[in-house]
């Protein structure tokens, strides 16, 4: 029994916020049973991964070991903790586990690549608990900005863990169950060795407001709006979705959801009860027949995605709907770094057309979904663990919610993506180093981040990409000249003539000199000319270009 | 003299915050004497314009007009005001002028590229005016995040103009003159015609704060730091950095600045005598024999740029110092939109060293340098012009801006880049619509940005390219099979098999059943193998590749 261990290792969320995968293990070491907390994506960007479709987190360790996986637990359907499920599937072929919401989103997205709906099954919530290997699971209901987010309570021979998964303590979240302080105190009551908990707005230093101050705000606004209003929020802010729309009923006006997403979010919510009511909706055509000031649109797009219907509205029209002067735009969200440039391409394509945009900027009409500061505090006091580690953040945020833990004496762990913790004696340790990293989705391949792939795409989009083709003859000749074509590089330089003249010209020169040795060496001569036609476009139009040269011999 | 008009016309700057380039006129029509204020760049990204160094305003309207030009005015040195000066010179070669400290750094950024000092133009500041033409200009002094920010008055035939440049209100600016009400309420006593206006900050609420308010909060925060100090802030804001500076000395700290920009704007400075007392600054040499928390660093880099110090220093070492736990950075500073992702990439490069960092997050640590909604309403009180043209912002800046001047009954005009206003009567109207765009500076060449280089590095970058080589007998047909190399794409897609093979064998199956027509024509066999190229990247890999196809005729 004393050989047996108690592990937990992250390999996405940990050092970054998005593309969660969280591992625990019991067992003699290597033999460990292991349960997988989420499976996300994180989303690409042209800096560092262009032409990517999504991120994945890199599940090669695991599907090593997949026979040792008992299950995958979802915490709730958000795209950084379910968006992987579909593409990691057919390498771990480990049952999921979720909650009825989270299971049929997680459901819809199996379905898209053929997977039956028995590949995810649905768990109620607390005290239902069931046995996986040597762990006991049971989902503990905790408010987020989605409805059903579901903390993991995992009982384990070494002790038991708390896993919060994201979280806030809303005793008012509109839709989806109350945070219920009593019910977790009761859960905690006898011991928790070790609590894993969300650090995103570890930063942020006054509490959190629930969903339900939102409402009012909204209704005000839309109140006093006159022409069209169109709003915005993440489509899966079920709360959000309702909070909206019964504003905009209040406000006398008929409700259109817009974007397949905001769709797809509310069906699930009704199908699986936890939407009971919701305002009536009405198409976009039915809409098209009101006055403007009868209308209130609800669409995606929120974070100012192209393809999303606020960029379509922004651009022209949606469904046959379009904005104008006098109509009101809401960003009833915040905008996630990295998306403002997009998101501020907006709101000026509308201030183009004459259409007023409101923002969150005034703190009122956006609440965010994480525990703050003091709520990440008072998730420590109830739960008292052992230990605390930090997920679900940047390095920053991890770090800083280890201090705040040693401020009441809780013992903290920084571990990043790839570090195993032992935690199962007095003191967590560092049991191991795995390798982690991340796999991107590239139309429908899955390749490594660091196979080079995206590398050369990045060293293109730089630098430009010259072409040399080159015949040699049967005696390692060259037949007629070398010839070049040029993609993504300035049509003339500093010389005023064609840059592929000008390169062909010191290629040609080149040629006219060199050896037979090197004529008949495809490395050598591969490597002389690749040189020349970076020397020539440093010269000419001041970079380096990448370069791929063919050489076709004709003996 | 009835048929003369007055025309204010962007060129850029004016439906964006970056580039700024404004250009007024007077005389006949199409006759008209012309003034150019500032010539900034705006930045580059990966987003839009990859490989790209600078981004300049299409200055070609001006360079066909360039017999007309007076002159050009720079108000202040901030880049995207003057960092198109030396770039555009030889298209418009027209006279510069600027205030002192503005003119030095301009003549720096004309030199690198071999122009002479005179090329720049010292003038004095209010009550100094000199004619240009129909125009009489004097520089009038306003505070900004930079010495000897400058408005210009402008008297025309037709009315006095004041264009604000950058500013802010600050009574207390630490370096430069101070804003002075009584001065500005003069020059504007005998009626302004026309307020041109920066509306950077019109969406924030609350009276902008002065630079001296920032001095007290660092001082206590670097008293407070036990280890090492690094602080970063923009390096043309010298009352920052001297803030920063003389915080460090009270502190008992030894001052280093890190980082050319740094150095060169305090040079600039002290030459001007903008700057009279600066602490003594040491050597990195002489800092590293120093106990860590006797010394403290002031580094270029707020924005996370890659070359400069500050990220040098999140990666590694600059100048041989290193950063290590208990030392704290500090970011006096704000991000600028875009830029969040490689700040955040530094704090958690910090934040993995041990090291403590501070951001704005607070709001003590910085100020804008740009008047907020109330201070720009009290310059509209104090210039009570008839006409109000805001610029210096997206069109959403502008278009709020025009709203906050028609509170006060002012006429506004919401002007774009290439909106030419006339200004002559009593009503303001559009004369023209010109053609305006970006210019990009493309490593040593200036390229049009619609010329089709950086959508082709975009395309790449997206798609991946595919080369494909084929080599034609003297009968017009394949001399063996074409050949691919394939860069940024997967190696092997749905079918295990090379990609490179299952294209070769895709385009060699076409070429087996090509008729001789399509065989000698180069335009039809080009696009049938690019469709095939395509064809297959869709299917083996879920992408559609640019595609270069170079066919050989032995012929």
């Amino acid at each position: 029994m004393s050989s047996e261990r108690l592990i937990y290792l992250p390999l996405g969320g940990a050092g970054e916020i998005g593309m969660n995968a969280y591992v625990y293990g019991y067992g003699k070491p290597n033999e460990e049973r292991l349960i997988v907390i989420d499976l996300g994506v994180t989303f690409p960007d042209m800096d560092g991964s262009p032409g990517v479709d999504l991120i994945l987190p890199d599940v090669s360790w695991l599907e090593e070991r997949k026979d040792r996986i008992e299950a995958v637990f979802v915490t709730h359907a958000h795209e950084d903790h379910v968006g992987a499920i579909s593409h990691t599937y057919s390498r771990l072929e480990a049952p999921i586990y979720a909650r009825p919401f989270t299971a049929n989103i997680a459901r819809r997205k199996m379905s898209e690549y053929g997977y039956p709906d028995e590949a995810v099954t649905v768990m109620g919530s607390w005290p239902e608990q069931r046995d996986f290997g040597p762990f006991k699971v049971g989902f503990l209901p905790i408010s987020h900005s989605i409805p059903e987010s579901g903390a993991l309570v995992i009982g384990t021979p070494a002790g038991r863990i708390v896993h919060t998964g994201d979280f806030k303590l809303d005793e008012t979240p509109v839709v989806g169950e109350a945070f219920d302080p009593e019910l977790w105190a009761e859960v905690c009551k006898d011991g928790v060795k070790v609590l894993v908990c969300d650090s995103t707005n570890v930063f942020s230093p006054n509490a959190g407001q629930s969903e339900i101050t939102v409402g009012p705000e909204i209704e005000k606004m839309v109140l006093a709006a006159t022409g069209m209003v169109v709003a915005t929020t993440f489509a899966s802010n079920v709360a959000r979705v309702k909070t909206l729309a019964e504003a905009g009923e209040r406000a006398g006006r008929s409700i259109v959801l817009l974007g397949r997403a905001m769709r797809r979010m509310l069906e699930a919510s009704i199908e699986t009860g936890v939407l009971k009511d919701f305002p009536k909706v009405i198409s976009p055509d039915d809409a098209k027949a009101l006055p403007r000031e009868k209308v209130m649109l609800l669409v995606t797009g929120s974070q100012g995605e192209r393809r999303a219907a606020s960029a379509q509205l922004a651009r022209g029209k949606y469904m046959g709907l379009t904005m104008k002067e006098g109509d009101t735009f809401l960003f009833s969200s915040k905008t996630i770094p990295g998306n403002e440039k997009g998101v501020i391409h907006i709101m000026n394509a509308f201030s183009e057309k004459g259409v007023d945009v409101v923002d969150d900027s005034s703190g009122h009409f956006h609440v965010s979904g994480h525990a703050n500061r003091p709520d990440i505090q008072r998730m420590h006091d109830i739960v008292k663990p052992e230990i605390l580690i930090p997920m679900h953040g940047e390095h920053r945020h991890l770090r800083e919610h280890v201090k705040l833990g040693a401020e009441k004496d809780i013992t903290g762990v920084l571990a990043v993506n790839g570090m195993m913790i032992d935690l199962t004696g007095d003191k967590p340790q560092v049991a191991e180093y795995i390798e982690t990293g991340r796999t991107y989705l590239d139309g429908s391949v899955q390749i490594g981040a660091l196979d080079g792939v995206v590398r050369d795409r990045i060293r293109m989009a730089l630098n430009g990409h010259v072409i040399v083709t080159l015949i040699m003859d049967e005696d390692d000749e060259p037949l007629g000249d070398p010839w070049c074509e040029v993609m993504g590089l300035a049509e003339t330089g500093t010389s005023n003539t064609a840059l592929t003249e000008v390169l062909e010209a010191d290629l040609s020169q080149f040629l006219g000199r060199a050896n037979a040795k090197t004529l008949r060496d495809d490395a050598k001569l591969n490597e002389a000319l690749r040189k020349i036609v970076r020397q020539t476009g440093q010269n000419e139009v001041g970079k380096k270009p990448e370069v791929t040269i063919v050489v076709s011999r004709l003996s």
